[in-house]
């Protein structure tokens, strides 16, 4: 029996040629070619896509789903990415909405080890929300960076992350950077976690993961988007010890839905966090995209642990209680601009650190 | 002496607005923080980006160009990214349109290993556009695509690629695929070259391209925005002896420039051809943007060697006689569709290499 994914792409045409763009889009997203020359009984059954449903939009766009063979997709996390949103994405009038996967594709996949539990193992946060602030700016020198880090920590911060533009600059080198800050957190004896920023080709990436493993560190900071998702599948499934901070830089480039990319690919891939921006800051992301990010990243999916939501981006410490009591304990916050504009950071990251739990 | 990167994004704001939104740009883009907490003059004069350029454009957005300190990227591909369209790629009134990088950041990268002149050597035609076509469809028996790589090849085909769709499901495994098409070529006699489709984690395309070498293969597949551009540099840099021809699967469209990505980065990171969707086809883009494409591929650039433009998409044979003349001989134009649609493929594809040649 062959298994179908169901694909929802939302599509800018008229009613009258709705009908005829679906059936095109199932043949772009499948055989690539027209159906009257697929000569095969067996292809034109079992791997040609279909045109499975059509729904009008409120905005006059339509909902169409189209059903894919898995057998296309091979059990190949690349693949799966191209049979969603291969071809079509060059064509401008359709957005990726929704995805479900058969569960032959998503037993190929471990989503996140360690997951909302395991985060909070790490954290010894057993119920509140999580708070994570950033080590900025890019350019600073290590010790600087370091002198941070042990502010942030040492006011209980549970995650101090690298900021997503540290790397391996001159100006503050991996190593020097992970060894200096990890001893931060360390003699804070807070139990603050640090979180540093792999950036790099996947040897690169490796390179960085023997330095971390070395110095004890249990969680890092990626941009799947910019390191290449299946790198990153990969990638968390070659280190089922490390936690994954899933960075959003480099994720608009396509016209994937935030709450399919953010809350569903990420944690598909592994990302036992996925941040993203939040509602009401700088970016343009709606209250209800947002409660759609975190239902995809923390809803019952197969067998894969719940992903930590973790919104960000222009957030204040005066905001907190109106953060948490939208998306509820599950969550963890990430501050960092409104920290370092204050002119006593360790005091304003205590008051982020008292109104979580308070 | 700092070096900078000059970036070209277009910005919809209204001209109260764009001043204070391009001064956002160049914070988010580096720093990402306040200004006036940034405290270090150092990192004030080196690393926060600045605002170079404002334009108004005719359809009342704005051309802003920011300077980037090269001291930020250090040397990385992947952080490249991240600093071109980290963050600012989730706000919607932004696109990506143009990219300076000064020579220290060029350096670190090696462009195409063949390029035009190579691909040219590889199919010895010295001065002719090249064709293309592709093994299709996904589902098919490997029997069924090697005796379509057969027939196509002995039309006089320079090079027979997999269709992206074909990865290494089980109705076509990749080992045998590779095996059976690269012998249709070899016994063709017409020096046809074959490039089947490489797609997979890094650990599994490096495996490909084992079974690759062994085979005695030259050119291969591979669509880099699904694979992650960093990786893809990687991969191009240790495989000289292959050249990569670059598919535009998952690039989306809109917020990054097709002539930037399709032309410049996937030239910089060692597309030696790149596929993309011509004007007049079954996708929407125009003349203007496929010259612009054609022109970043070939243009003198740094040191790289130019990339071959490789239009698609819906094209006919009937049309070539128009594409040569609007890309000049530089150019291999990929036509498959037409050839598969045809009740004598060999035929048609004779068609297509005589309309070619003449």
């Amino acid at each position: 029996m062959t298994d179908w994914l169901r694909v929802t792409y939302r599509v800018r045409a008229s009613s009258d040629h709705i009908e005829g763009r679906a059936r095109s889009i199932a043949l772009e997203q499948s055989v690539e070619m027209g159906i009257d020359a697929v000569t095969d009984p067996w292809v034109l059954e079992h791997v040609v896509g279909r045109v499975e449903e059509i729904t009008e939009e409120a905005d006059h766009s339509y909902g169409v789903v189209i059903g894919l063979s898995a057998i296309t997709v091979g059990g190949n996390s690349a693949q799966l990415l191209s049979m969603l949103f291969g071809n079509v994405s060059l064509q401008g009038d359709i957005d990726l909405v929704d995805v479900e996967l058969p569960s032959s594709i998503l037993d190929g996949f471990g989503g996140p080890n360690h997951g909302i539990s395991g985060l909070r193992r790490l954290t010894a946060a057993p119920e509140r929300p999580l708070t994570c602030s950033a080590l900025k700016p890019q350019g600073a020198p290590t010790a600087a960076l370091a002198e941070l880090c042990r502010q942030l920590a040492g006011a209980g911060i549970d995650i101090v992350k690298d900021d997503h533009g540290l790397a391996d600059q001159d100006t503050s080198p991996f190593d020097e950077r992970v060894k200096a800050c990890q001893g931060a957190v360390l003699s804070s004896g807070t139990g603050a976690l640090y979180a540093p920023s792999i950036v790099g080709t996947p040897r690169q990436v490796a390179q960085r993961l023997e330095v971390v493993a070395g110095e004890g560190v249990r969680v890092v900071l990626i941009a799947p988007m910019v390191y290449g998702l299946p790198a990153f599948g990969e990638l968390t499934m070659d280190h089922p010890d490390i936690a994954f901070l899933a960075h959003p830089a480099f994720a608009g480039t396509g016209r994937i839905a935030p709450a399919l990319l953010f809350g569903k690919l990420f944690r598909l891939y592994g990302a036992d966090s996925v941040i993203y921006p939040n509602y009401g800051g700088r970016f343009a992301y709606t209250p209800t995209e947002c409660t759609a990010i975190a239902r995809g990243a923390r809803g019952s999916w197969h067998t894969f642990r719940p992903a930590l939501p973790v919104p960000a981006g222009g957030m204040s410490v005066e905001r907190v209680g109106e953060i948490v009591e939208f998306y509820g304990p599950d969550v963890m916050l990430l501050i960092s601009g409104d920290l370092l504009a204050s002119p006593n950071v360790a005091r304003q990251a205590e008051r982020f650190v008292q109104a979580v739990k308070s």
